[in-house]
């Protein structure tokens, strides 16, 4: 049987939404590499019943691991730390060395906060020092420790690896911890995975659905891959996990997608369209400008995202009220007039406008109606319109998302890039043309 | 004792981070806006034993209700109504005019898709019409109907609500689903709870911890609140859920942050920094331009996904390149030169040309370095400079940010919001000043 793990995420902000959780994920990616089974991620409150609730359901599951993150900070509602050692059957103590270790770490923030009750603050992080008995202490990094718990001498359970919240801290302790000899013996019977995606742009998943079907009829044994098939921010990802021995039933399902769904399956490799696009732009040294409207910056932002993109991107233009195209972009106030903000004609002004005024070898233009407001019968909320333009020629492309504001926007920023990737790979429009419907991205399926 | 549930959100895409779970948190937000007390949120994979065992956890645990998000898709790996189905003792059965409405809900789909198998997406879709004995159906607002599941007569356990992912479904048919008579029986214990949040933007979290101690030693009963602390986006937001008979203990708590904090206490009221800045625009019907280099567009696009933002907000410059400040904002190439990119002079020129280039009462620039490299002994990862400039004067601030390229962004756009709401509400910098480094945002503790 295969080593089976379980990650405790702490914290009401997180169990309330206020703050997103990033950190279960990011643990979960690091125990699938490792070949441990995730049974799940439990997200709960500060309290310590419920904390010892979610440890007792894992232990009583039968894992061998458990991951903790967050409930390590200074504060009173931070308990995680006592309610392992109590679940480990481990006494708290007072780590001198570690104490000394975070005051060291706690200088600098005298110096930068003169006003400061450097007493107090020391009197919260002292806590930080107390830990349960027998624990591997990991860092810290900020002034958290990450703890690796085994079971106290005779009790059975799962060991428990205690992390801090912040994930510059927790993605360095988890390191340290994975290399302790606790965790390498809670986890020895780990099974290998290999894991493959598949990305698509531009049809429903319930296509994919109809090709497992067929691939399960031409006799591909399914059972030995365990697929998921998601959609995220307008694209369809099949990922696939499966043991080594599966390798040739992946290779007949992935040649059946090839051949069902070619013109859309963009990526085997597990790379992004953002990686693809990155990576024709640096390799031809080629620079691109932005404008948008209904994204407001969000493509912008999406590009700059990556260290590096100083290298293509020279800037960009957030055109949001119509003064602003014409001013910033250059559109003719007659043309927008004529054919309204969110038309083609518009969508490619702003692309040539973005390239002239930017200097820039390629521009993408984005304009659109975001919603929840602004809508009429014949520009409904989700008609976007986007134009790439390069010295070869030129994409527009005319697309109806569905979703809120946030889901228009965000898809718009996908359809872009795709709609990039393509002009880089060599697709013009034909001369004059004002682009057809771009199948592509106007679904709506949930 | 009141009435308590949990939440299961199933999908292998979100336990593995590939998509971010935004359910658990709203769902939790709704229960407890009912007073319905949260025990925990468990994230599983789509494996029907994982899904069994998170909502056997929660029956052991004699939660009254739980919640189930996602798997309700057409694809063979959605199989939460199924296991819910097995959980609740009850029979699946074809429900013959769930799938009549459904196969209505798909008609307009082969018009999108023409070149579309309508008969395989109808088989995929049919899965979704086969739910437990006894449920109450739920829309659908996609293609996935919603769920209640009572236990099967003469058996206990909790009432299951079951509802499909997509947040655009899963929110009108969770209001659905709250307004039924299963429901509202299964939570008639609900214990009212009040909540409060207190924000504050420019101290460490453990001051906080220091004043929570100096009201305990003042006899506040800290014991009848149940209070959280979080640093969300550089700032602190103090949340308290308290019992109405513990009003007044609440107040007294409030009264003594606001004595000991009152500077930095930014918000009471539950209003965003976003908020405010808006509001103050669109009351003084003031128009604001934005020019950023390291936020690529971010800020932007932060003000813009508000509904509504077009009021006020011009545009923006995505000045990544000096050829793109000089180009779209006309800051001299001379000035970069002396002074660097990021510098105050920069900022300042920046907030200028944005003002003047948009038309704007306002103009705001961040300037900055988001690493991972660029750094350097004088100016390292995280420094960022920004300027907001009115019509009666300017503030210019200094910050050094800690954390990732992503967390010096997204913080910067924070600092740039504060520096918005400290203009609006009338500071301004001495003439001449370049301004005093903003200890307000400098902190790396985490």
């Amino acid at each position: 049987m295969s080593a089976r793990a379980g990650i405790v995420v702490t914290g009401t902000e997180v169990l309330t939404g206020r703050v997103t959780d990033r950190n279960g994920p990011w643990l979960a990616e690091r125990l699938r590499e490792r070949g441990v089974d995730l049974a799940h991620i439990a997200v709960v409150g500060d309290r310590p019943a419920d904390i010892a609730a979610a440890l007792g359901f894992f232990a009583h599951a039968g894992v061998d691991l458990v991951v903790t993150s967050g409930g390590l900070g200074p504060t009173a509602d931070d308990l995680t730390a006592e309610v392992v050692g109590a679940f480990c059957g481990r006494e708290m103590v007072l780590d001198a060395e570690l104490e000394q270790r975070i005051a060291e770490i706690l200088r600098p923030l005298a110096a930068r906060f003169p006003d400061l009750d450097m007493e107090a603050v020391r009197e919260s992080n002292r806590k930080q020092a107390v830990i349960p008995e027998g624990s591997t202490v990991l860092g810290p990094v900020g002034t958290a420790p990450g703890l690796v718990v085994p079971p106290a001498p005779g009790r059975d359970g799962p060991t428990v690896v205690v992390l801090p919240g912040p994930p510059r801290e927790l993605h360095p302790l988890w390191h340290d911890a994975a290399a302790t000899a606790a965790v390498a013996a809670a986890v020895a019977n780990a099974t290998e995975y290999r894991q493959q995606m598949l990305r698509l742009f531009g049809i429903p998943e319930s296509e994919i659905a109809a090709t497992l079907r067929a691939a399960a009829e031409e006799g591909v044994e399914l059972d030995r891959l365990e697929i998921t098939t998601c959609l995220r921010r307008a694209e369809v990802e099949v990922v696939t996990r499966f043991e080594p021995s599966a390798q040739g039933v992946y290779d007949r399902l992935a040649a059946l997608v090839r051949e069902r769904h070619g013109p859309v399956l963009f990526s085997e490799d597990g790379s992004t369209v953002d990686d693809q696009v990155a990576s024709m732009l640096t390799e031809r040294e080629l620079t691109i400008g932005v404008a948008e409207s209904c994204t407001g910056g969000l493509l912008a932002a999406r590009m700059t995202e990556r260290p590096g993109s100083s290298r293509y991107l020279v800037g960009g233009l957030v055109v949001y009220a119509n003064e602003a195209k014409t001013q910033l972009a250059g559109v003719e106030p007659e043309l927008i007039e004529r054919h309204g903000a969110v038309s083609g004609e518009v969508a490619q002004a702003l692309a040539a406008g973005a390239r002239r005024r930017l200097g820039a070898d390629i521009g993408v233009a984005v304009t659109g109606i975001a919603g929840p407001d602004g809508g009429t019968e014949d520009k409904p909320v989700g008609l976007v319109w986007l134009c790439a333009q390069g010295p070869e020629g030129a994409l527009t492309r005319r697309v109806q998302l569905p979703g809120s504001r946030q889901d228009v926007r965000d898809r718009s920023t996908t359809v872009a890039m795709h709609l990039l990737r393509r002009l880089l790979l060599g697709e013009h429009d034909e001369e004059g043309s004002a682009g057809a419907p771009h199948s592509a991205a106007a679904r709506g399926e949930g």
